[in-house]
């Protein structure tokens, strides 16, 4: 019998996140308050996050012990599994060995969990009784309201206005989970109110719900604010991902040549990738990938400045390969992938040559999900689906220069609560969209100078 | 850190079903052919099945070799985890161990893979082409729909009209998998045609469906049918899930008093539950416990005699527990368990006093699946929401009587396609129905006399 995949006990659990702050060759630029241009202190940050996260965010420790009320939430659904894809290596006739580690394994149902867990933790740990955040088509706001439930958190979950509206069941599932959702803009906040008075039937955008959430977290004594992407602290957390996966790898005797992971704010990259670029910031050959839409191409056109990490600039300003905090993307439905900029580390560590980019459009990406689906079982999320199409691209290059070669990605979530993505595309009705570059350029004239 | 889940390597997939045939106090009454009234013999069935499955549904042969082919594709997903529910437990405050073992991680996101990929490969195996089958809700005719594409066969899903148009995403997701899917009645079928003539609108029903496909199955030289339940050799592939339970507590030093499982057709409970009969057989100390909705009585109100197993009475009479077979159910949401009669192992042992049998009401099933929801993670199917039901009225029993207690339910599938129903339970929409006792005597009265 051919063996699939490899499992891990609860015990095999990582004990401590991986930092790759501890390890890199040069350090992100520091962050800067969005009046005074001078960098944050962790006091600037107090209103909105609970000081154990805070401290995590500015850390350059190696290791980060992981709470044990964490783990025990944990092993719910971690270890994820690793598989080896047999049966696409065997479609793709390619002389390539592929590896995927799944995380569609969450009850969330992606990766997200591994970090709105602890945040719940620290925040509950904090005295807060209340969690203000925002999501787009429900992922990130699902794996809040799953904390929530799991450390007797209230959560409220400002969703765009067309997203709560079109696609109902991750608005369910947050619901199920005891979460309270507000189709954003929202009556709830100033902010809210005042886009509403201009516009009744305004149908929202993450900018606009970030910035509801912000100012609710910012406006109540007993509630802090959670971010799903992005943040150090969150980037940190996800490491779990690829700590397993090096266990794994060892388990079966192998090592990955190529690590690819889709990126949006750049947690699930940096999840399954920093602690095997460890490996390579200390001379081991590896090359990682990151796959970004080429309707929001941050990293393979986007310009490496100072930036808002949020549309109304009221963010502190990050070093980030970015397209302009105004950058409003076209509707595609891989919509985890949509923000402007990415993770500062992942930036700072392309601009430092150790992450490689490459942007592809979205009907390449679904026809690589249903090859996908129809060898290896797994419907993936739009999002992941980007890391499989990369996957599918390395193998097929290893197959024309008839070499071995090791590859590995990371299938982030699954696709359940998006058919209807699936839907257009086998309709035909997707499109591609490519980022204007003469757009990009006017976005980036705009931004502050530092 | 407190350990939540037994995982097993691939290496520990069962190579052997469990036919509980072979240790059955009373064997099953034959099958009647529905015209001559005689017992069946494997001729009558070659039509619409290969013969390997035929010899399957009657052999009473203890254990049967699972072929290698069909272990390659079950290690997509098994073992599946066995896991303890200690939040559960905690917010019941119940001194039962309270386990579970997940079905969920299917591509398919239920237990039905489990038969459909050993029924793909057989009839791929004895030449077939293309399957037939339909779907209610479309938790079977998704399965079928992947193993389909594992073994590169065409299906042909006849998906109930009203579900085809209320519920989109199984259908999407079936297309994905590369099935064709029509709405039934359909212009495909002599049957189908003639309804459409008479109702060109007409919703209807899982009877219908089914007449649909074994008329393409039996219309058709290259084309066979496939059942996702009832049927002895469906019954027989389900038996893994039982059979890795027992590893599973072997492993953690336990093993369970009371088993619990939902039950429509029965393939379900006598899949988790059967490999463990064989010891109560053997005299060890154990409770079985079907659970069935309240709206669809079967084994609580039914009566034990020959029924047809579908609404036109076209396949054989079995000897069932029946509600009668143009049982018309309510519109619940549990689509799942909406059959007018149970396998006939199951009626049988239920006859025989192996296995008891609970009826609920959907608001009690639906209250449960949201305390499970929101203690262990996991939004349950709502047919598997039955089953946590039933193991919660354990534990809390178990915690009146002051006793120690081990209570272990299959958790057959996610919920992620039904969110729809909890959406409905959430607004307080959904409502209790209890199928009347005058309606099933009535119906009852029409039954053949054999």
């Amino acid at each position: 019998m051919q063996e699939t995949k490899v499992v891990l006990p609860d015990r095999e659990i990582p004990r401590q996140w991986y930092n790759i702050m501890a390890d890199m060759p040069n350090l992100p630029k520091p962050p800067l308050h969005p009046g005074t241009k001078q960098p944050v202190g962790p006091q600037d940050l107090s209103a909105i996050f609970p000081m154990a996260l805070i401290e995590q965010e500015v850390s350059t420790q190696r290791w980060i012990d992981i709470p044990e009320e964490v783990l025990n939430i944990y092993s719910l659904w971690r270890p994820s599994p690793l598989y080896r894809a047999h049966r696409l290596e065997a479609a793709l006739g390619t002389p390539a060995k592929i590896y995927y580690k799944y995380e569609g394994v969450s009850p969330a149902g992606s990766h997200k969990p591994n970090t709105s867990i602890p945040q719940a933790f620290y925040n509950k740990q904090a005295g807060v009784k209340r969690i203000a955040t925002e999501t787009g088509a429900g992922q990130w706001g699902s794996s809040m309201a799953l904390a929530g439930t799991m450390f007797g958190l209230d959560v409220t979950v400002y969703m765009v206005n067309i997203s709560y509206k079109q696609k109902p069941y991750r608005r369910i599932a947050m619901e199920t989970w005891g979460a309270t959702v507000h189709p954003s803009p929202s009556p709830f906040t100033n902010y809210g109110r005042k886009i509403l008075e201009m516009d009744p039937d305004n149908p929202g955008s993450l900018g606009m719900a970030i910035s509801e959430a912000v100012e609710d977290a910012a406006s109540h004594d007993d509630t802090n604010y959670a971010l799903g992407s992005v943040l150090n602290h969150v980037i940190l957390h996800q490491s779990v991902i690829g700590l397993e996966s090096k266990k794994q790898f060892e388990l079966v005797g192998d090592y990955p040549d190529v690590i690819i992971g889709c990126c949006g704010g750049g947690s699930n990259l940096g999840g399954v990738a920093f602690p095997f670029l460890q490996d390579k910031i200390n001379g081991k050959q590896l090359r990682v990938i990151a796959v970004e839409p080429s309707s929001c191409p941050t990293l393979t056109k986007g310009e490496f400045r100072y930036d808002f990490g949020d549309t109304a600039g009221m963010t502190p300003l990050m070093m980030m390969y970015t397209l302009g905090h105004d950058f409003m993307p076209p509707g595609i439905h891989a919509g985890g992938l949509r923000y402007h900029a990415d993770s500062q580390l992942v930036c700072q560590l392309y601009h430092d040559k150790l992450i490689e980019a490459v942007a592809y459009g979205q009907t390449a990406v679904f026809e690589a999900a249903i090859q996908f689906s129809r060898t290896e079982g797994i419907i993936p999320a739009p999002e992941s689906a980007h890391a499989i199409k990369g996957a599918i691209d390395e193998a097929l290059k290893a197959k024309e220069e008839g070499r071995q070669k090791t590859i590995f990605f990371n299938l982030s979530g699954h696709g359940y609560l998006d058919l209807a993505a699936y839907a257009d595309y086998l309709a035909g009705k997707l499109e591609d969209y490519e980022y204007p570059e003469t757009m990009i350029r006017e976005a980036l004239k705009k931004l502050p100078v530092v």
